[in-house]
């Protein structure tokens, strides 16, 4: 499970006085930061064969502004080519948001997904967690 | 059924070359202002008694700079207190992206869903329409 | 002078209740696109040979939400590499924003500013205007 | 002077493969917080007596993607109801970027201006530092 945290910046509130729902997609996406790693240790982006197939994202409690989020990441299942993350967020020890995504290994070249090779999967298991 | 108009900014693109994923969250949000405004017809934030519970977006092909999309929506159902309004998103004639978003009747006062009152309950269900 | 409309976007709203201010930065920069079209007329961005040196903006009077703004932008001066953009912007007749971009034609293989071709200096100069 | 520590985000990256400029100025007002605390320590917006007036940023050399970006920002000048701020953002040891933030201390009752009180004055007055 990998854990990273957010300090909520000011421009990410909204006229609600609370973070935009919208900034907790960015923030999933950089909780999966370490799982880009996998794929391209050096953060080479031009060897960064995956794309996002699909996220989803549950607002469980308003985030606030001034304290820090906590966004705890693992993966839920591996397919053939593809693979599920989950994230779950806290603010001050209370859950406020849980997510998932769908990540496709993907040949760009060929513009399709591409079957997961095998050192990739095998590192990618370390990181299998229940939700 | 509602349609909007986007043009990708150039700073809504990342660096796969593409529009970035979390973009698409914040086209949908803008997608159901009109829905807002059945809450607030004046859009004063303060009146619009409305949560965000859930989002769902399936990223179906890239989203290239420099060409328009457009973004269908429309009201998939109507519970208690809470509806699910359905996005498609067109880029070239060809669907880049669908979403769903979950919206909850909001009591702020109480902090707690609140039952839609029959006249926006009259009013959304004039936008059911199927995927 | 070319124009360029904006509609405030939810998320674009801070907890002040007003659009925040890093938006009109990005609202700027969508509005010098059809200047980066003189340099790239199909929108290649590989081909966009420019870069940004240097931005001011000051803020006039606060966005609402819920009114569209409109952005006037001109160019201000052209130098030997270089050329400066002022934008003014509107809400309700009332100037909410101006602001200046310096953008430097660039070689991005030999990572130096290049002299203005005069093709692009012409093309640059038809849209000089006083601010 | 403060210090603050960015970690580039992936969706803050644009089609050019570097960190987009737009991202700066929300990078300098992030980094600004702790002068925001200044006048509200426990982060009550509402209780947040200030407007941005202007920012300048000079965009020096491209922010990368994969290392960490750290801003020094300290207070240049003090006005009789405003006061200038300036940031220097550096990665890997070098200068990418600059900046100015003008702020003002301000009576949103009565939408103006307002002086600075002498208790703010004297805490600004502990930052003042050279650029």
């Amino acid at each position: 499970m990998f854990t990273t945290a957010f300090s909520p910046r000011f421009y990410e509130t909204d006229a609600f006085g609370h973070v935009n729902n919208t900034v907790v997609t960015g923030w999933f996406e950089t909780a999966r930061e370490p799982i880009f790693r996998i794929f391209t240790p050096d953060m080479d982006i031009k060897a960064l064969s995956m794309i996002l197939a699909r996220v989803e994202v549950d607002y469980v409690a308003q985030i606030h502004y001034g304290s820090e989020v906590t966004v705890n990441t693992g993966i839920e299942k591996i397919g053939n080519s593809s693979f599920t993350v989950w994230h779950e967020a806290f603010q001050k020890g209370v859950v406020v948001a849980r997510g998932r995504a769908v990540q496709v290994h993907f040949d760009f070249a060929g513009q399709k997904s591409s079957p997961l090779p095998e050192h990739l999967r095998l590192a990618l298991e370390q990181h299998l967690s229940p939700v």
